[in-house]
């Protein structure tokens, strides 16, 4: 049998069993957006790391270096923010075809570190070198929050809102942008900024992580079909999610129509937009919904809701239940 | 201008002076075998990481998947181990080619989990993704040791004895039995089981680091010629290592006279033993080895002294002064 038969998730299903008897009390192992160790009597610390490898992850052609070296960060910045943990210090494996100009190089650590001066988070170090073809990059990420408080994908409850705190799908949309080759319009290049800069939301985790009526949380990674799934099969819970509500862009609305791409698909299945996705009590919504428009000037966007039952998410269109298919968003049929 | 042209310590240089400033206080950063972050009153975390590619660092054909997933963890360890800390968790990101076997990648993870196991250090994070081509492997650790108490590169002081905590070279002989595809004698087996299942020095390192006399440490990766270097770079100081007294196993001496291999050469520059660098104050020196028999019936031995002076190793052989150049030792001349 061969690895794209099973998939990621099926290798990690394979191995999380594995080490579990290992785990030490006040320790979080695999299966979050970070693992967790414990710190001092008033924090614990967050843990992950990303790989990111050349013609599967970017295209070196169509990212410039300083682009690559930040977003390398900013995924990973990402997945603390996702814990509602604050990060102190990245390490950054990095291999290099011999070929490589030492000025791409010199461009990429800039870029790395314009994000660690905005956020603050010091490299502590790394590994460099050879590859053979190839440029890699792993960074590792360690962050802190409060002992007790991270807020793990197994935290939904029934009732709870399901919500996210910025526009989906923009990302994919430069994404098809760039497989196209479509012209370097305004909206085009803004969509293209989206994929090669996101802006990982580490000031909303630590503000949503303060707030006792935010349960479940992660980061939109893989696209909310498959990042909403994780919450769900974590919680043991189903989730009712309208399509209407997901915040859509101007721009992408824009280029969408143009283009005659699918926006439903785009949004739920098109993954890397690096915004948060939470759940919270409803009875806590209005205030919390209030609190984040006050801090960050924008909202807090509820697109469904958490509810009993297995995991699976029901898509409603128009008041009406929708089935995700490969092709696209089709009526529910029984 | 190439990066093979400034190297992989070249990139280094130009990177770890960007994140001095975002240090804060009690973390050390990039320059040692582990980077430090504060943990409890008692002690510190240290973590590491180490990127593994495919036809880089490793033939696929040549070493099995099970030690392939062994060793991944073991150079990891062992850079703990330079800390004189304890294992306490590690973090495993993998690029897989899509036509890997899933057998193959459960052979590698049962040689990962065997090494995890016999050093109780879970699992405890990661990253799966697809490679291009190359099996590409990122292993992050992190450690505990008691606080303030990890052995820098940088504690060496003059006077103190150069010690190692085992045989150099016969991993360096198993990556040329494997070049050479010598034939699969005895000898020539034991040489590639050093070079394919190294024993990381966890329990050694614990041990040095309790012995008050132990000042700085770290690992045999590059060959005691590169490594001993960045000890006495980082502690400003010099030293005098004798080629005779450099220990070496029989199996090694035997293969190496039969092939005509340059020995000072393979155990200075020949890589990837993973056993301990240490200095160990002169006093201390007598009851440090006494111990040290005692525990691991073995012996740690002496092989050189550091002095006063500039930044350099100077090799003695038969009681001469003797240089390394790129063909091996010459007699010394000015």
């Amino acid at each position: 049998m061969k690895i794209h038969e099973i998939g990621e998730f099926g290798f990690i299903d394979r191995i999380s069993g594995m080490f579990r008897h290992l785990l030490l009390p006040d320790f979080l192992g695999i299966g979050d957006d970070c693992a967790i160790i414990p710190y001092n009597e008033k924090e614990d610390y967050v843990i992950t790391t990303d790989l990111l490898i050349e013609d599967i992850h970017f295209l070196k052609h169509r990212i410039t270096p300083g682009q690559l070296g930040y977003k390398s960060l900013a995924v990973n910045l990402s997945d603390i923010a996702a814990m509602g943990a604050e990060p102190v210090g990245s390490f950054l494996s990095i291999g290099i075809p011999a070929e490589t100009e030492v000025e791409y190089l010199d461009a990429l650590m800039e870029g790395y570190h314009k994000l660690s001066q905005k956020y603050k988070v010091p490299l502590l170090g790394g590994d460099t070198t050879k590859s053979k073809k190839y440029l890699t990059i792993n960074v590792g990420i360690v962050g802190k929050c409060r002992r007790g408080k991270a807020l793990l994908r197994s935290m939904a409850q029934s009732g709870d809102i399901v919500c996210v705190t910025g526009f989906l799908g923009d990302s994919a949309g430069g994404l098809e942008v760039l497989l196209n080759n479509l012209p370097e319009t305004k909206d085009n290049l803004q969509l293209i900024l989206s994929h090669h800069l996101p802006e990982p939301h580490v000031k909303e985790g630590l503000w949503l992580a303060k707030q006792s009526g935010v349960h479940a949380m992660m980061d939109v990674s893989d696209g909310i079909s498959s990042d909403l799934m994780h919450i769900l099969k974590a919680s043991g819970k189903s989730a009712v999610v309208e399509l209407d509500k997901i915040p859509v862009s101007d721009t992408l609305r824009k280029v969408t129509v143009a283009k005659g791409w699918d926006l439903d698909k785009l949004v739920t299945c098109g993954g890397e937009d690096y915004v948060l996705l939470c759940t919270v009590e409803a009875g806590s919504l209005a205030s919390i919904k209030a609190g984040f428009k006050t801090v960050f000037s924008r909202d807090l966007i509820q697109i469904g809701r958490i509810i009993e039952g297995e995991s699976r998410i029901n898509w409603m269109k128009n008041s009406q239940q929708v089935v995700l298919n490969k092709h696209g968003f089709d009526h529910f049929s029984v």
